[in-house]
């Protein structure tokens, strides 16, 4: 039976910590569908429309890997797409106990479907979204931190040439 | 000297952690007092009534506990109420640090109020009030993680038969 | 009922964040009986005998604690001595995840005996007996940290005049 | 290509916290070794035979899971069995730190294998080797929390009808 | 050359753990800039102008520390105003992993310009800006835990007398 | 005023991320002394005077740094030098609280000595002498993980050619 995961967040915007994590997980998985939460962030910077084309084009060198977006519980999500896994990864910061949390519930939600985790490389370990469009918004330069594709858009979001 | 305690909180909604250190906690103190915070969440799902109303019902089995909502500081409530001692539930995620903070800061404000704290077992160690929310909001079923009361509050709530 | 809790450790030796404890937790219970862990420490710096004495005199002024040793698991003890209850200081550093360990390992063994925890003063958060131990074996002043017949045994213990 | 992954440990012994990764891992890989750390422990309580024998008998039910011993490096190890993964299990105490460090000199050791960690489940997350032998060395009963093979050396071990 | 370390921070308001923090940082360093961030407060309590007014009475007595205001990247501030060093007190409690998380931001905007840590007195170790604008909302005594000036504003504020 | 500080620990052996640490402090005081624990560990890999000639050649292009043995409290041996900072650093992992508790223990001892901490940078935040000394004694590669020096004399030690 094909392996299906999906590896389910906001990406306002897709970081390097991000690509990490889904280069490494194609290794493990089948199919590896990075999947954009509707709604996640109240005031997003980057539109639904916008994160999944910055997605899709930092992924498309990836042949077991695709872009969607989807509302409603991840578990449910991941049963209605044939994913029986949700990857998710780990920083050295802060997100272990919310992985913990998560990982818990949605357990006892639906049994059947497994989260696994994979390390974000030590790299990209202190790295998040939020860091980055704080930087970013102050005219911190950020490659390094992102993908092309993001950079440039950071970069025209913020007038920076 | 009857030995008082309040256990308080925001309860929107009491899940079965909340019950499991109520149903632990009577064994400790002759009387617990469930003591809802007034306004503690800025938009809650359940009102302050509503919130009341499923507590009372949930733990109207219990006959040296009972429910009332107070504002202001918690230990100058606990003190008007004759209670000298604070009891707070400890998970495995996320609050120990928060517990701590908060249990130094009354001290501060009254040191004869003492803070006593208990674990929540291990089956509601993940559980707090907001993942039960996110869950039941997007279809997710929560029987098993809240009271009765709560459960039927919830799906009249989302509109789930 | 009378509430009976024991307080177990090893207490090589007792520290003022264990007397802060103590004096603490007997507002909370009828008796609070301080259980002296027997082999608890491979090589311990006081005897059974030398750590029992200094808790015995460290205690004297209060009426409703007692101080005792014992062998075997903490919950059989406690069942035996008619104890609900074991009493467990916190502080701010390193014992959370070993307390919520234990205190999960004990609930599996008797789901009748409740783990009850109490944060230890700020000013002996950062305390523990091996702290003591290692300045005061450099020639370390450690006043302040112990109760005076502690404090006589180390200076003793180490030649310090 | 066939995933193969090593779930590396001391086992001494295996308990029901092991088991639930174990079954969980078999679903993500084509197979699983369970890879017994030789001299990993400086007294174990069961000899390497020991240890592989009751893994062995408890994992017999699993067609895609095997058990073997091995010295050295995990990464070497692995790469000799061609193994692409090492496979390690998160509790919800103490070993997030440890298994962050470990995972990462695994990759700076060999960065082609890869380290995927799954949650144990709640009602072993506060499990371990050493509870399970700290308990039953004083008379615990630790039924439920090891397979029934490794109950049955146990009380063996400890002499208890 | 002389060493020129910010303290940057939003300060709303000042509270005895920052004055710990000063008080022990201008030994280590030639000049002490407390930097106050504009806007890093959605709803501050105290507009930016009561902020650098009290901070300005606090630190009256210690010659060689200024309070200034800024605006955009800590680290492009540090330079502009010729300070290679980032000073950031850290507490007993929940900063730990954004501290870090900052640091390494920072290093990665500007590797010339060093974090330096040190920890605060453990009588503040629980003490943050938002326990006391919370307690002295609710009518809670804060003396002790903030500098006269902020004490007098507090209570001004909050119409206590 | 110069400002002196030491650097204590038991460097069995130095790694990068110690070199990291020192060549970054170097740049906060006017002389650092790196000040070797005698006795430290109980089975050192390396003798005390291995240990110090591979720190000396490790430092010596750095004209204010030096190195040192000592034995006794380190707040003795700071003042005894005329030093006024312990510095220390901060990985990632695992060593916060302890720090936390020992910047604690040693301000309580001397109230004048005061510790300054800096974040090993991300490279090496994962890196500890036992780590290297655990990797090396497997026959894996640390190169990159310790000065050359230190590197040389783990493949002499551990006949690596």
């Amino acid at each position: 039976m094909e392996k299906i995961a999906i590896y389910p967040g906001s990406f306002d915007p897709l970081t390097n910590g991000h690509m990490d994590i889904i280069e490494r997980g194609v290794k493990l998985f089948d199919h590896l569908i990075v999947a954009v939460l509707v709604n996640a962030e109240k005031n997003p910077l980057f539109t639904l429309e916008e994160r999944m084309v910055l997605i899709g084009k930092s992924i498309s060198h990836i042949p077991n890997a695709s872009v969607i977006s989807f509302t409603g519980l991840t578990v449910s999500y991941a049963r209605q797409r044939g994913a029986s896994f949700i990857l998710r990864g780990l920083r050295a910061v802060s997100d272990y106990e919310y992985e913990l949390q998560l990982a818990n519930t949605n357990l006892h939600l639906d049994p059947e479907i497994e989260t696994v985790l994979m390390m974000t490389s030590k790299e990209y370990s202190f790295l998040s979204s939020s860091v980055v469009k704080g930087a970013a918004r102050l005219g911190g330069n950020v490659s390094g931190l992102v993908p092309q594709p993001v950079l440039e858009a950071l970069r025209s979001k913020f007038s920076q040439v």
